[in-house]
């Protein structure tokens, strides 16, 4: 047996299409073209390439992008003020500040300065209590991604058995607050757990998010399972490469034992810019009321 | 094999005696008295008994208690008008709404205008969002009840395969968040939940929370677990009597098969004023900074 492999970007770029009619009719209806401002601290490069990125996905689709590239030193208070003034602006409905932030500004800090109805990465601590209540809520967007993926493959969830590997703000729990929302019997594994591959193995879904490469193996894999694979490691180079990226799942292995399974890169990835983009059109809906 | 039976109401006392020490220090050090203010609606025997017996332990400890007894015909308005009378009484530093409320109130409304800090209940959505992403946070009494007799009885809980039977915003997800944090393995589980017997068996830590008589059975449970029994249900009266209050664990079979079980009435009860107490002191201090 081999698992059918999940083309997360084919699925991505049909949810880009959808959400581009859904923004069509939007801006007819409200005569307003939903906003997504995107604000980048200092001069990563990968955070730079996710930047520009995103702000063409958002043009793509019909929204409009405001991308604000700040210098290095910029103080944690200018930061803030920046974000007073987005909060405040009518033409955006989003605000994305990109992470990891230099390290003299206090992440925590920014991210719950975001006014709530347009943090479009879930992270502020009402849409956390939002989810964790069962409220609706902006939902980390890695998470939202995972759960499509899932739904998209068993229609209705009820009644499985899901077992989320790792406890992130960011992934893991708001992936178990999902997953229990859909009535899953939820089960969070993390470093601590005993016998980790036999906790696995009961998993009618699997979803690995602990960064670790190809930690899960095959036979930590129940026959059959749909193996959702969060992870996105760069193995060390070899001859003067960049490096391969990896899962957390041993894809080959697992290849032989899931009855469906996302790739790394082309799975969840793709998802996660295609849920930013939902989540903006939705925080757009919520703030014209 | 007997199991254990967990004194709760001895514990509560304990714990309700080493919080009496805490106030008067608390009172020595800043010249101030801890206060909770607790609001009731409407004539339901039941929290008129409830809230005369937290008024009588929250002076017997040494705080003060202020009670406000509206009438059921109190409009929406009017409570929130209180709420936020209170939000900003500087002698207040808990506030605790009886629940039910009349049905012509919106709960989530009137516990969400409740400032986060006095929200001694630990309903509010911030407070939510605070235990759910791992900051403090004023966590719900009965869930901080039953993870304090936990601790007292195992210590470190790290690596313990949990099970939260219920999924409710008032115990069965704060529940899952707490022993989550103390790196439990943590599974939650509820009506859809297939094979329930099976997925309790597994359980080194079965706290059972769904309001369901006597649901749980002994052969549900690990030899030598420790079973918390959240439910309180009261059994049709018969004879012209009271009718018994069970839990949702059987307690007999029970009893001939873990390691260590609340009773029900005498468990976890009595945990959840001295836990009210002790966050009405936790907001009293941070409220001073």
């Amino acid at each position: 047996m081999s698992a059918e492999v999940i083309d997360g970007k084919a699925f991505a770029d049909g949810l880009l299409r959808a959400l581009e009619d859904d923004v069509r009719a939007f801006k007819k209806e409200h005569d307003l073209v939903p906003g997504l401002a995107v604000v980048v601290v200092g001069h990563d490069p990968a955070s730079q390439i996710y930047v520009g990125s995103k702000a063409r996905r958002t043009v793509e689709i019909g929204m409009r992008s405001y991308e604000h590239r700040l210098e290095e030193a910029t103080s944690e208070a200018d930061l803030l003020a920046l974000i007073r003034r987005l909060n405040s602006a009518p033409e955006v409905h989003g605000i994305l500040v990109q992470l990891p932030l230099p390290p003299h500004i206090d992440d925590a800090a920014v991210l719950d300065a975001i006014a709530p109805e347009k943090d479009v990465d879930g992270f502020h601590v009402i849409n956390a209590g939002r989810l964790a209540t069962g409220q609706s809520a902006l939902v980390p967007c890695t998470p939202s991604g995972c759960l499509q993926l899932l739904k998209s493959i068993h229609g209705d969830l009820a009644g499985m058995r899901a077992l989320v590997l790792g406890r992130s703000n960011i992934v893991g729990k708001p992936m178990a607050q999902l997953l229990l929302a859909e009535s899953c019997t939820v089960t969070i594994a993390h470093s601590r757990t005993r016998d980790l591959p036999g906790e696995c193995r009961r998993a009618d879904i699997l979803v690995a998010a602990v960064g670790r490469p190809r930690m899960v193996k095959g036979d930590w894999i129940k026959p059959g399972a749909t193996v959702i694979d969060v992870g996105i490691n760069r193995l060390p180079a070899v001859d003067g490469g960049k490096g391969k990226i990896v899962g957390d799942v041993d894809f080959e292995e697992a290849l032989a034992v899931a009855g469906h399974i996302t790739p790394v890169p082309g799975g969840v990835g793709p998802m996660t810019i295609a849920c930013l983009l939902q989540n903006t059109l939705k925080a757009a809906r919520v703030q014209i009321g």
